[in-house]
């Protein structure tokens, strides 16, 4: 037992599968000959919060109180700090900040920190979090010129990422996913940001002209440096 | 929010792939059309959890202790019943069911359960499983003959899982892994049982030629049976 490492708690279920991709990135990030080696992570799995794309949309009650919740269940159980593997839901970050006294790595801050050598930034997200404005304030902040997808291949997305939850990972899901990512790079993104986790799930880094960002292993890379005490807390 | 649900802890990190595995495996024995359908799941991955091999051979101290502690601290956070996706820990059953109140439902129980239509079980498993004889007694209280690995084919198992447990996970140790299930099937058994989730990480159904128990997978669908409300709690 190597005591010097922190213990992470997973804010999880935004969706259950993308949740389980990122404690395959964080396994895969951490270097390890046997089991003791891998980090601690406490994981709240809870699909069952209420829909962020509804609340951003004005239809909906906010999953602040829930996340909230979550985040002091996961402080009490003995977390050192807090990782949400969904990018929308830290349009409720201040919910969960207020909750507790331990830090929330954010998912948005660690992927726009990735983009730091690209001018124009194709981002891929869902309405809702376009809606909350996260990645626009950060990159806006960083100097940085998002391109982003027009309101027809939002809508493509939005249908895109509805068949992935349902388990369709297939081929022409995931040739659908690249051509959105490659209207980006036609239009002069750089590089393109995975900005929503279920992304990874079908969208592979060759079918690219130009560097895919996944918010989920950029998380789970953070996650690792900051648990080994590669990287300081906060 | 669908609030007959329960709410299932998961002792995880025994190994921690293994756990990722199971809840992979239980979401994709969700009936879902939305995020909200799946199951909320506290998991404690722990992977720091001292080595039951060492301590089932006398040479370390007990898990039980840490088990105990990770079992209460689930049902603190809320849930209704536990499980434990790794055979070899079940040693320590005792420890976990003396330290809560919620039942811990066994992976020896409800893998020997699955194979009530054989007379000869083949039983892969680690060293300490074997040595801590949770499922010889099981399979003898079901009337059932277990046909076990030579001292030979444990010390390659042994080397198999460790290498698994590595990431090597590719065609050679899989097939050195189906080598050693069809010595048992040679041997007169009518079912192969995994009964180490590391194995289903390389082993599939389709390279034996009786069926493959997967302990991972049937852990799964009874989880969501329980938490379903579909089956009675304990």
């Amino acid at each position: 037992m190597k005591s010097q490492r922190l213990t992470v708690g997973v804010l999880g279920g935004m969706g259950p599968e993308a949740t389980v991709d990122f404690m395959a990135e964080v396994l895969a990030a951490t270097p390890a000959n046997e089991d003791q080696d891998h980090l601690r992570m406490l994981v709240d799995q809870n699909p069952q919060l209420l829909s962020r794309q509804l609340a951003l949309a004005g239809k909906g009650g906010s999953p602040g109180p829930q996340l909230a919740a979550m985040a002091r269940g996961l402080e009490k159980g003995g977390a050192d700090f807090l990782v949400m593997p969904c990018n929308t839901a830290h349009a409720y970050q201040a919910d969960i900040v207020a909750a507790t006294t331990i830090p929330l790595v954010s998912i948005i801050d660690e992927t726009v920190a990735e983009c730091s050598g690209a001018e124009q930034v194709g981002l891929l997200a869902t309405v809702g979090c376009f809606d909350a404005g996260v990645y626009q304030s950060a990159f806006a902040a960083a100097g940085q010129t998002l391109i982003m997808p027009t309101a027809a291949e939002l809508e493509e997305f939005t249908r895109l990422v509805a068949a992935i939850k349902l388990g369709k990972q297939g081929e022409d899901i995931a040739n659908a996913m690249a051509t959105l990512a490659n209207a980006l790079v036609g239009r002069g993104a750089q590089v393109v940001v995975a900005g929503c986790t279920e992304i990874p799930l079908v969208l592979d880094a060759s079918m690219l002209a130009v560097p895919l960002i996944s918010s989920t292993a950029v998380l789970a890379r953070s996650t690792v440096a900051l648990a080994l005490g590669e990287r300081p807390l906060g």
